[in-house]
């Protein structure tokens, strides 16, 4: 078993557990493969673990049919090499000192070093793609990366906008998070000789499972998640990020803002708890946790037309799981 | 004419000037056709015109036999893309306030939009070489990230650290400069439809045309830049990076060793100073150019080869003024 899965996680990552092997062999070996100057780095960022959900997806889809299992487990070290780095210049813009319990990669050395080490990650996650030799793949990965990185601007540069519509709010989670979840799952099913309306399935799994997984991911900073310890309650609001639970709030009483009262009265932490407080005693929070399950229901109903094997159950668990288990 | 070139760069050009203008069109329509929030950003760093050494080599390397015009000129694009996605992170990084005479991204906006928008450049260079079809010239390019990435950080790394040797400096300002010219070279050749022993030729130009270029750049620190007015004399050597004429003196004087003694006593202006001048006063920089001549001699003895014409007659002489215009 994978070092730090818990028991239903291993479980559903059967199908492909030694592949996952593998792809933290891959990764880990980098450390000692690599320019002597990023070893440290590279070993920092790479011993971490994780729930490596990226490319168990990547590697269950690639399951329908028989295939090259080489590719597959590149593509799917790949998709957790570039979320790694996402992390590292997220945490480095953000300025954050911890991740997950366990000090950034800019805290522990410098956001210089961050930076430049990010790129390397970024460029190497690269290299790991061009190994399949599949350019809708490699394509496919490259623009996965601008979404990224658009993701994150959107949301610097709509700070503190209350004038944000869903359909706004959809794009830029679909960019920073459910963008990289489409991509393992496209490139699992294509490089896993799958057809094209299976493609286009799994496809669609993989966007619905990362636009549900980031709505529930939202809606913890209201609740406060249990794994993010001393991160308090209501922060996206508090840095101008607004999320689903506000933007219905907004909708819901257009004539009394407390939104738009708190934006202009940034520090006042008054007004803060208050909007958290009216969002967790009205409806809002439930009618979210409705809008996660449409995902994971049309999730679900996206691998339909795939056939009864292991690895759908498995695809069909991780869905419910992911989703599911903060609540 | 493109815009913001000098007689003797347009004349040299002159083989590819259509090619270098499409990529110029190329580079200015992306900030009309990307995602809203990126297009300022894209528009700032389009409009600065520039050499296009890059481009113009990989556009020239292409000309040796008949081939698909696009593919030269979408690499081309990306190669410009490239230079400028490695521009604004080391902009930021290094906290620059200005790049010749104009605010930096980083400065302009922040820190924060430009770690994001790098990341964007990067990964919109990157898509632009996947429409080359080519996994050969996309994988290079790939490594290439990783070698400007980790040259930066070997430059980090290795700052204040007086031992050591040219073999780590030449490694070091491959990676930082050189990779992108041969990769720029390469990848024309390529693309180009050139042989096997053609692309190797034409890689050793972009090679040691690159080294030139970052040995001659590093002299200009110890001499002043007349293009980067402001810049002070000896500004690598006080940020405790160590170039040619700094590892020449302290072999030249190992008994002696003015480098170190300032590594030792950093805000020691006068120590400083010292350096420069024991340097300027010897015949360091006299040796110094002579490498840069031998890395240029090597670059034109590299064309060798290659049949006469119009295209190798500009790389011949770009080789020439890249490294010459400064003297």
């Amino acid at each position: 078993m994978l070092h730090g899965l818990d028991e239903r996680t291993a479980n559903i990552y059967a199908p492909v557990q030694e592949g996952l092997q593998r792809v933290d062999d891959k990764l880990r070996s980098l450390a000692t493969t690599e320019t002597s100057e990023v070893q440290p780095l590279l070993k920092y960022v790479t011993d971490v673990g994780g729930k490596r959900v990226r490319p168990a997806i990547t590697l269950l889809c690639a399951q329908f049919h028989p295939h090259d299992e080489a590719r597959p487990i590149i593509m799917a070290s790949a998709v957790e090499l570039l979320h790694l780095a996402t992390l590292i210049h997220d945490d480095t813009v953000d300025n954050s000192p911890t991740r997950r319990g366990r000090a950034t990669v800019s805290n522990t050395w410098s956001p210089y070093v961050a930076v430049l080490f990010g790129d390397y990650v970024f460029a190497t996650s690269a290299t790991f793609v061009c190994d399949t030799n599949n350019i809708r793949v490699i394509r496919r990965f490259s623009e996965t990366i601008m979404e990224l990185a658009s993701g994150q601007l959107m949301e610097y540069f709509t700070a503190y906008d209350p004038a944000q519509a869903k359909e706004l709010y959809n794009d830029r989670i679909y960019r920073k998070t459910a963008s990289l979840f489409c991509t393992a799952s496209e490139s699992g099913a294509v490089l896993g000789e799958a057809s094209e309306i299976e493609v286009q399935a799994l496809r669609d799994f993989g966007y619905n499972v990362g636009m549900a997984f980031q709505v529930r991911d939202d809606l913890l900073d209201f609740r406060g998640d249990p794994s993010d310890l001393g991160k308090p309650v209501g922060n996206d609001l508090k840095n101008g990020v607004l999320t689903l639970p506000t933007i219905m709030l907004m909708e819901r009483y257009p004539n009394d803002n407390l939104v738009k009262a708190l934006f202009e009265d940034r520090t006042n932490d008054a007004k803060l708890e208050k909007v958290v407080e009216v969002i967790n005693d009205s409806t809002i929070m439930a009618d979210c946790e409705l809008v996660v399950e449409d995902y994971i229901d049309k999730a679900c109903q996206s691998l339909k037309s795939l056939p009864d094997c292991e690895p759908k159950q498995s695809l069909l668990e991780l869905a419910d799981y992911l989703t599911a288990r903060r609540r």
